[in-house]
Formats: structure tokens, C-alpha cells, sequence
């Protein structure tokens, strides 16, 4: 199976420090052994399509269990037959 | 379960015509049944989110099969326990 | 100067309703004059980018005059030299 | 005037490689002289709002001239009247 990108920011509602939710999702996907990077703005993965919206998606219920009424996210997927790497994209900028 | 909403846009690099693919996976939102509402940049459905991410994974594959060598997707979520509704958004502006 | 699709979703924090605030948003594209579809998820506007680029801006002042004290946005830009229309995109879905 | 942040991510259409294209735009960062951090998925930068959108804008016109016919764009703003940083969001996982 090919490996994509996707990117998530998270933007939840009704928690006091936005900082301290955002932390607890990037610990959600650092523990998943996904490859990753930390931007200003949102965490890029890469890996398998499937395994990482499911990330997506449990990072919802972080951000709930962080006290969130409510969850934004916005999620950008970069998809090819013949794969997509972070490295690719980076690497001469790093 | 609650309902949640979920956005999304696919830009297809690779095919001759942009809108021919996007008619083809808004034919697939069509055919799962969930509610939906077709913008000029994305389309929202709203449903259970694990199968409206189903609908976005699906999506990538439809691009490949019209002929996309890549695709780049923008997904927006609107994710609350309580639930939130494409009406209770835009109804007053309909 | 050829016309293109400009979408905005604001997501202002620390004020008490999420909607009223993106309604004052949705106001002032309306006074503005530009022609403008609402969405579930964004509102997207058509005119030339420098005039929607300015009314994004006006937006976060908007939010932050409703009581936020940070404002989330998403912006997306459909561009082109031929010009991009929101009729084009979504008119057979009507 | 405080600082915001401003995350742009082109994806041109009808050029043959996307990256060096993506290139031309990053130059146009770089040269700007604003503070920017390249990622996977988009180059966030951090200044004054409209310095910024003027460079999303001028994002555009380097894509057509690197002959794209049609430029998708995702920009994110994090605005805030105390000011946004990139450090105070990823300077911990650096």
C-alpha cells in the first residue's frame, strides 16, 4: 500500500488553553509511531490512508476528553497510486 | 450516535477535466445516502463521521479511476457529542 | 480583470455564540455587493481577489469587535487568468 | 501592529511539475524577508495581515507565470489583536 500525507489542525471550543489540547493530540499521533512533522498550523503524517484518518478521527475524542464542546478541524490529504512522501516535499528546505 | 459535518473538496492533478471528476464523487456522496449540500468549493455532508471519512478514502480512489495520478484533498470537519446539523448553519440564509 | 472564487470560514474563540459572530461576517460580505454563495462550512464570494482579499481581512476585525480574541480562518483561492465563476461550478446542482 | 500568522499552499494546475512551481513561490517568501517555516503541506509566515495576503495574492501571478492555467489555494490565517507567533506554537518540538 502506498504511503500519503495527511496534514490535521485542530481547533477546539469551549477548552480553556487551545495549547494544551493541540498537545495532547500531537502525543496521540507521536505514540501511534506514525512518521510526522510539527508545523505552526497543523501536524502532517505520513503512512496509510486508512490508519490515519483513523488518527483523524480519535483526535476528536481528545480533544473532547480535553473538555471541547465542540471540534474544527481541517484535514488535507495528498494522495498518489505511487505514494507521496513528506521528504519529498522538504527535504531540501531542512 | 451523533451527526457531525464533514467538507470535502478533491483537486485532481492528471486529468483532463477537473469538474468530470468531482461529478463523479459527488455522484458517490449522492449514492451513500447521507445528506448533503454541494458548494462551489466543497461539499458537506453530514452523517456518523466514521462513514463520512469512508466517503473522503473512497473519493481518492474515484479520482484514480478517472484518471488522477494525485490528488489533494480538503477535508473540513464540524465534530460536537451534542451533534451539529447543516441546517441549524444555513437555514436562515436558504 | 477576470473574477475568482474566494472562500471564507471563520472560527473566531472566546466569544459565547460561535453563529452570531459569523453572521456579522456574512453581513458584511452581503453590504459589500459581491456576488456570494453561504455554505454549511464557508461562504464563498466571486469578484477580483483583491477585493475578496480585502474583505477577508475586514472579517478578522469583525470577529475580534464581536468579542474574540483570536480568529481561526480558512481561506481557499480559485484562480485563474481565464476567470472562475461559482455558476460554472455548481449551477447543474441547483 | 501585532503579528499574525498566515499559512498558504498553492497547487497549480496545468504544469508539469508541481514542485518547481511550489519553488517559485517559497522564493517569493524568502525574498519577501518575512519569518517562515516551509512544511509538507504549506508555508506558514508571520507578519502584518495585509503584508501577508499581498503575498498570497502575488502567489497567484508566480503560478500563472511558471504556466499554470488555474491555481487552488488553501491559506489559513491565526489572527489574534495580541499578536500570534510561530515560536509560541512549535518552538517545544523543535
Amino acid at each position: 500500500m502506498a504511503v500519503c500525507n495527511v496534514s490535521l489542525q485542530v481547533i477546539p471550543r469551549g477548552t480553556e488553553d487551545i495549547y494544551r489540547t493541540v498537545d495532547r493530540v500531537i502525543e496521540l499521533i507521536q505514540k501511534s509511531g506514525v512518521k510526522h512533522v510539527v508545523g505552526p498550523m497543523e501536524t502532517t503524517m505520513e503512512g496509510e490512508l486508512s490508519e490515519l484518518l483513523e488518527l483523524v478521527k480519535r483526535a476528536q475524542d481528545i480533544c473532547v476528553s480535553c473538555g471541547a464542546d465542540r471540534v474544527l478541524s481541517v484535514v488535507k490529504i495528498d494522495y498518489s497510486p505511487k505514494g507521496v512522501t513528506i521528504d519529498e516535499k522538504v527535504a531540501k528546505y531542512r
